[in-house]
């Protein structure tokens, strides 16, 4: 505690003590930033100072709607120029940013609407119908609804509704921003994605955007004027946070309604993108792109991945192609990434192989974050050994304030001081953490714990294997086996006798897939496969 | 206030609550880091693990000694390992570290020792004297003095005190941090220079320390593994506050004991420099150097500037040498700099003499701070156009929490919920703040305000002036005129009258010295010119 003897005077006030907030951040750019490309999204292009006027007039017209301080504001709007407006634009009149998944069904977005209570909702006109149907639903008030067309998409407005645009047009350049006055105010409200029971109401504080953003720049090397395309949905921890941190760096967000690899390669192309976030799918998408989508780039693409463990084979293939990837790791409760596979030059003359092995890891704390471990059961720290397994736990400014309406569950998930991340790993002797799976991912067959995500990296070697997912499938003698969901190459063939000769020779056989599925396998909206339809599918084998 | 309607749950706690504080990057790099080069000083090098190694056996040290969490550990020694080390090693046993200028006379330190009631001093074995005569001066109990000798540069143990080596032998590697419960305890203390009167104890916060670290690392393009090279004294705003920095980017610190033109060519030859600060003093000696002191390096060096306007002139020479300077101001007060002359590539195709006249500008506020502004006596912001001048105030979290025990000065300093700066400046159309004068040092002749700064640019471009100064020199008619204190360049020689005529086309007529002096400027161990000293002079011409 160090508090001197004597500080009297020594006090906060308004001179030393400003709340954080990447508020801050917008204001600055405005100023220092004005004439730089600060969104590309489509045909619309905006300065700071044009981003700093829309967001502000979006702020006063949502004031003249009655939204108050504290009220929340929710979106269904895919990453184009509103989505990342209302970034800034929500928070900017003291509301909370409930941006929604948008591809949920009606039943979920009016549960969403009733239990966050949403006064004003954004909504994409492709989406229209889906919220309509909502605010059927309710229970409770619907709120209001304001129609953002994209007319470059082929969505113009429905003229059912006022239109964003409109919305802006009534709103004042000159109102002025209601900062907080405490960083501990809420943000953002993100509902997790929920796949058993309804979703949870994550709330983010303003103090843990700001620091995110700090330490993300320091992780993700990034000198000022980065080109940052927009693939993370916004609805998915608020894009990782990375539309608030572009101002800190006077970067250029390019916006991206749909994820595909020529969208991506046109993007670096034309706009000269430096950085992208996205789940392993998206590199797959890359990998796996016909020439024709492909464009010539001379620089390194810095690449985020995360949402699931990418399997070494598509990360050796995608590094040979223009884009250096790092693994990172983390949750909606924790603002998005917390760890990263910190490159060690040390590594860099081992085989393509083992580069990759390592870069599958998930890492070490980012700078903003204060502890990750791995832990057992009694909380304390596992051996580091890179075998045994425990739970991810972590302390830090990047972790939720905690579930909305839900005192319980927020308890449960910071018991003994720390968030418990419901994912299980080991750690390496450096420390590097690397998860072995979710804890309910985990097959558990003749007693023996069987890595849903170890059986999947070594099916994604297979030459003809485009994705994979494995999970438990309950078996008489054996408790569970493991079962495995197989998408195939474009072109390649592949029978279930060969796949499991395949992963007989490099595993264990406990842990050989008993069955093999060919099929599309279902996806959320940010990538991640919905492993409970296809353990539902398994049990009916 | 972005309170939600039900924030039941969502208090602060360890899990997601943890005080932002520079040691939590040092506790990082020890991990993530650990086999990286953290420190080299003459024949010591450190990599990250050894380095918190050290820090940790000094806290522990410390704590043998009696040092409780929030007593005073004061310093007396240059930038070399003790330095370094104690930047961290005092406040991981929680007490408050206490720089103090090596330049300083006996009395003076010894009101310092008073003042902040310093429980032990680390001192230099060539500083020993002066504090040894301190502290027979001191009306208080005396600190526990510990010898810190420098075998490299000639100053061995004297065998009067307990070396630093035996105290960091005497603690323990296992001591656990005493980490702040409040990130608003005080970090350090820094006695201002205090050029009337006794000096004011500036009382830094861990926050602000923290802030300062992110905010810079993004205002000075840094990417992992920067080399910087500590020029700025680290009894001078803890360095700019780099070396809390430098373990959040995985960088290393080389120590500097002696500032020559020699050093800091060798330091980027050996070490590979890629970053440090300092006083224009230091840009004039690389300069001035002589080219057998110069080495040929292929990279850029990254220059910081600043504690006084860097003349056109030498803006103009240094930038064809290799280094990219930018100005960057603050003040004691601000922990070091909170402005920055960020560069716009606008500016790129400018004639270099035009670049240097914008590089010669304090700019806009750094990411941390909230508000740079610059106001009239009713503390309105001022036109900016460029001409019309108020004083510079500042909002952010980078500023101190205010002076030791005196709440009076305090008070006065955030009158009105800014801080004071004391500098006068014009603010130009695109915001940038250029400083026309400390408060103090505008010479008002026949009415008008004659900006020191701005005569002292136009005779910094006469070939033969190396250095100059310009003060008030009272008179009968006008009140005061400007006096010019000149240091000529090696072998060149000018007249008082060919000064004059060469300021007289260039000036307006009331602005042109009246009178020039030929000598060695008295500086501060900063590289600040001492002008109440030359003031003292004009007087008596």
């Amino acid at each position: 505690m160090g508090w001197m003897a004597d500080e009297s005077g020594l006090d906060k006030c308004a001179a030393n003590f400003v709340p954080l907030t990447p508020l801050s951040h917008l204001r600055r750019a405005a100023q220092v930033f004005a004439n730089r490309t600060a969104v590309i999204c489509g045909s619309h292009t905006a300065t700071y100072s044009e981003y700093y006027d829309r967001v502000t007039r979006l702020a006063s017209g949502l004031v003249a709607l009655g939204v108050q301080p504290g009220d929340v504001v929710a979106t269904v709007i895919p990453n184009v120029t509103a989505q990342i407006e209302a970034s800034f634009g929500v928070p900017a009149c003291g509301a909370v940013l409930n941006t929604i998944n948008t591809r949920l069904d009606a039943d979920t977005v009016a549960y969403i609407f009733d239990h966050g209570g949403a006064k004003v909702v954004l909504v994409d006109t492709q989406f229209l119908p889906v919220v309509e149907d909502a605010l059927a639903r309710m229970d409770g008030p619907a709120p209001t609804l304001i129609e953002c067309p994209d007319v470059d998409a082929g969505f113009p407005a429905t003229g059912r509704h006022q239109t964003y645009d409109a919305l802006l047009a009534s709103g004042s350049a000159d109102f002025d921003w209601i900062m907080p006055q405490d960083e501990w105010e809420s943000l953002s409200l993100n509902y997790t994605s929920g796949t058993t029971g309804r979703p949870k109401g994550v709330v983010y504080h303003h103090r843990g955007a700001y620091l995110m953003t700090m330490g993300t720049v320091v992780s993700w090397r990034m000198v000022l004027h980065p080109v940052f395309l927009a693939i993370v949905p916004l609805f998915h921890c608020n894009g990782w946070n990375h539309t608030w941190m572009m101002p800190l760096v006077g970067g250029t967000v390019v916006g991206c309604r749909d994820v595909s690899a020529k969208a991506i390669y046109d993007a670096i192309g034309d706009h000269g993108v430096t950085h992208f976030g996205g789940a392993p799918i998206v590199l797959n998408l890359i990998v796996n792109s016909a020439a024709a989508d492909q464009r010539s780039f001379d620089h390194t693409v810095e690449v985020f991945t995360a949402g699931a463990p990418p399997a070494p084979a598509t990360l050796a293939a995608i590094g040979q192609m223009g884009f250096n990837v790092t693994q990172v790791y983390g949750l909606t409760e924790t603002y998005g990434h917390v760890t990263e596979c910190l490159w060690n030059a040390d590594w860099d003359p081992l085989p393509q192989d083992d580069r990759a092995a390592i870069q599958a890891r998930q890492g070490v704390a980012f700078p903003m974050m204060e502890r990750v471990n791995v832990v057992d059961d009694k909380n304390q720290q596992i051996a580091q050994d890179g075998t045994t397994q425990g739970e991810i736990v972590m302390q830090g400014n990047a972790v939720m304030k905690g579930y909305l309406k839900n005192p319980a569950a927020t308890a449960e998930a910071f018991e003994g001081g720390h968030f418990h991340s419901g994912d299980i790993a080991v750690q390496h002797p450096d420390g590097y953490i690397q998860i072995a799976d979710r804890k309910k991912d985990i097959i558990i067959s003749g007693g023996e714990n069987i890595s849903s995500v170890e059986v999947e990296s070594c099916l994604m070697a297979h030459p003809a294997v485009s994705l994979c997912a494995v999970v438990a499938k309950p078996d008489d003698k054996w408790g569970e086996v493991p079962c495995a969901f197989i998408e195939l190459l474009d072109g390649h063939t592949a029978t279930e006798a060969e796949v499991i000769a395949f992963a007989r020779e490099r595993l264990a056989g406990f842990k050989t897939p008993k069955a093999v599925v060919f099929q599309d396998l279902p996806k959320t909206s940010t990538g991640k496969i919905q492993k409970f339809e296809l353990r539902q599918k398994a049990r009916s084998l």
